[in-house]
C-alpha cells in the first residue's frame, strides 16, 4: 500500500507521501513516490503515485522521455493547461497498463495505478487532480481542498477537521504529517520516511522539500507534541453526569 | 454501513454504536445496534451488530426465543463460557444466512453480518469477541483491547493513540465517541444518535446507557471541546526551520 496526498490552500499546495512499497509482507522496500518536474520557471508539475510500482515508474519514465525528445508531439512542458496534463498522464497510464495486462500470466497481477497531479502553469491558477487507473480525473474543490490516493481512510478525519482554504501552507503540511503518521500507525504497509513538498502560489518553483526519516528528531518532536496535545484535548472533554456526581461525593472516577 | 466498537479496559467494557442503517442512499433509517441481555445478576451479555439488518434481527430474535423457551437445549443463560456463547451466536448467524441465501434471486443481496459479543459470566473475567459472518471468532488482546465492526478505518487512529488497558471506563467512552464522530464526518452512512453502554467489571449488570442525539447539548459540547482541543494541539506542533528564520526576520508565516 501507499498513502499520498496533496492539499491545496490559498497560499499554495503541499504534497505529502510515505515511501514504503511492498509486494507481500516479505518484500518491503523504500521508494520515493513524489516526482517533481520544475520546468524552467514557467511551470511546476508534481506527480504522486500509488499502485503498481512498475506502472508508475514506466509512466514517469515516459514523461521524462517526452521532455528530452525533440520530436515528441507533446510533453509536460508544451501542454497548455493542467487539466490537459491530467488527461495526458491518464492516457500514458492506460497505455502502460494495457501493454503489460496483455502479457499477464495466470497469476492475477494488478497493474493499476492512481496519480495525484498538481502544480501551476504561469498565468493560470494552481491546481490539483486525482487521476484514476481508467485515465479519467477529478480536481479538488473549495469545500474539500485535498486529494488522497492509496490507504486513504485512516488519515482522512484529521484533514476534514483541520483543512480549510485559508489554512497556511505550513499548517497544511503539519496536518499532512499527522495524517501520514495516523495511517502508518494503523497500517504497516504505510511508513516513513515521509516526504513533504511545498509549493507557494505564483512562484513556479518548488520552495522546500522536507524528508522526515522515521528516527529523525523533527518527526519524533511531531509525534510527541501531537501525542501530548491529544492527551490535553482529551482531558478537557466534557464529563458524564455521574462523574461530577461521584466527584462531589469524593469518589475518583 | 454501520460503526460499532467495544473497548475492554481493566475497569470494564464500553460498548458504542451509531444507529444509521441504509439500503442505498434513498433508504436511510435509524435502528439501535446494541442488544443487551441482563440475565438475573448472574451474567451480562451484549451484542453489537453490523451488516444485513434482517440477519442481525433474526439472530437476536432467535436468542430471545431460546431464553423464553423451556425446552431449548441451550440459551444465553445456560451456556457456561463466553467463548461458547460466541460459538453459539456464530452458528445461529450462519444458519440464518444460509436459510435466506438459498432463496436468493438474481439480485445479489449480501446476507452477511458481523457481531461484537461482550460481557461477563459471574466467576469468569469480562470478555469481548468479534464474530465473523462465517461463524468463527476472535477475542481482543491486551495490546489491542478493542474490537470494531462496520466502517472501522476512520475511527481507528484515535483508539490506537489513546486506549490502553489502564484507561478509565469514562475515558474509553469519550474516545469511542470521538471515534464515532470522526467516522460520521467521513462517511454519511454512519450517523447519530450514538449509543454508549457502560459495563463495570464484576457487577454483572449494565451501569449506564447513554444515547447522544445529533442535536443534543452533550454531543455538541463534545464536538466543540474536541475541535478546540485539536486546534490547540495543532498550534503547539513544531515549526519548520524556515518558519523560525522568517519570524526572526519579522515575516509572518
Amino acid at each position: 500500500m501507499t498513502y499520498c496526498l496533496a492539499i491545496q490552500v490559498q497560499s499554495g499546495i503541499v504534497f505529502a507521501a510515505d515511501s514504503r512499497t511492498n509486494a507481500g509482507v516479505d518484500q518491503v522496500s523504500t521508494y520515493s513516490k513524489i516526482y517533481a518536474f520544475s520546468l524552467a520557471g514557467d511551470r511546476v508539475v508534481v506527480l504522486l503515485s500509488s499502485g503498481n510500482l512498475a506502472t508508475t515508474q514506466s509512466v514517469v519514465n515516459h514523461l521524462h522521455r517526452e521532455l528530452a525528445s525533440r520530436t515528441a508531439q507533446q510533453s509536460l512542458k508544451s501542454i497548455e493547461h493542467m487539466f490537459d496534463i491530467a488527461q495526458h498522464v491518464g492516457e500514458v497510464s492506460c497505455a502502460v497498463q494495457s501493454r503489460y495486462q496483455g502479457e499477464e500470466t495466470q497469476e492475477t497481477v494488478n497493474m493499476q495505478a492512481h496519480f495525484i497531479l498538481g502544480g501551476q502553469i504561469a498565468g493560470q491558477p494552481p491546481e490539483i487532480y486525482l487521476i484514476y487507473p481508467q485515465g479519467n480525473y477529478i480536481s479538488a474543490s473549495n469545500a474539500k481542498p485535498y486529494l488522497q490516493v492509496g490507504e486513504t481512510k485512516y488519515g482522512k478525519p484529521i484533514l476534514d477537521r483541520v483543512i480549510r482554504p485559508e489554512t497556511s501552507l505550513e499548517d497544511a503540511a503539519r496536518c499532512a504529517l499527522i495524517s501520514l503518521d495516523s495511517t502508518a500507525r494503523s497500517n504497516v504497509s504505510v511508513g516513513p520516511p515521509f516526504e513533504l513538498l511545498f509549493y507557494r502560489s505564483e512562484t513556479c518553483t518548488i520552495q522546500e522539500h522536507v524528508v522526515l526519516e522515521g528516527d529523525s528528531t523533527l518527526y519524533a518532536a511531531f509525534r510527541n507534541s501531537w501525542s501530548d496535545g491529544l492527551k490535553n484535548a482529551f482531558k478537557s472533554l466534557p464529563r458524564f453526569d455521574w462523574e461530577s456526581r461521584n466527584q462531589a461525593g469524593g469518589t475518583e472516577s
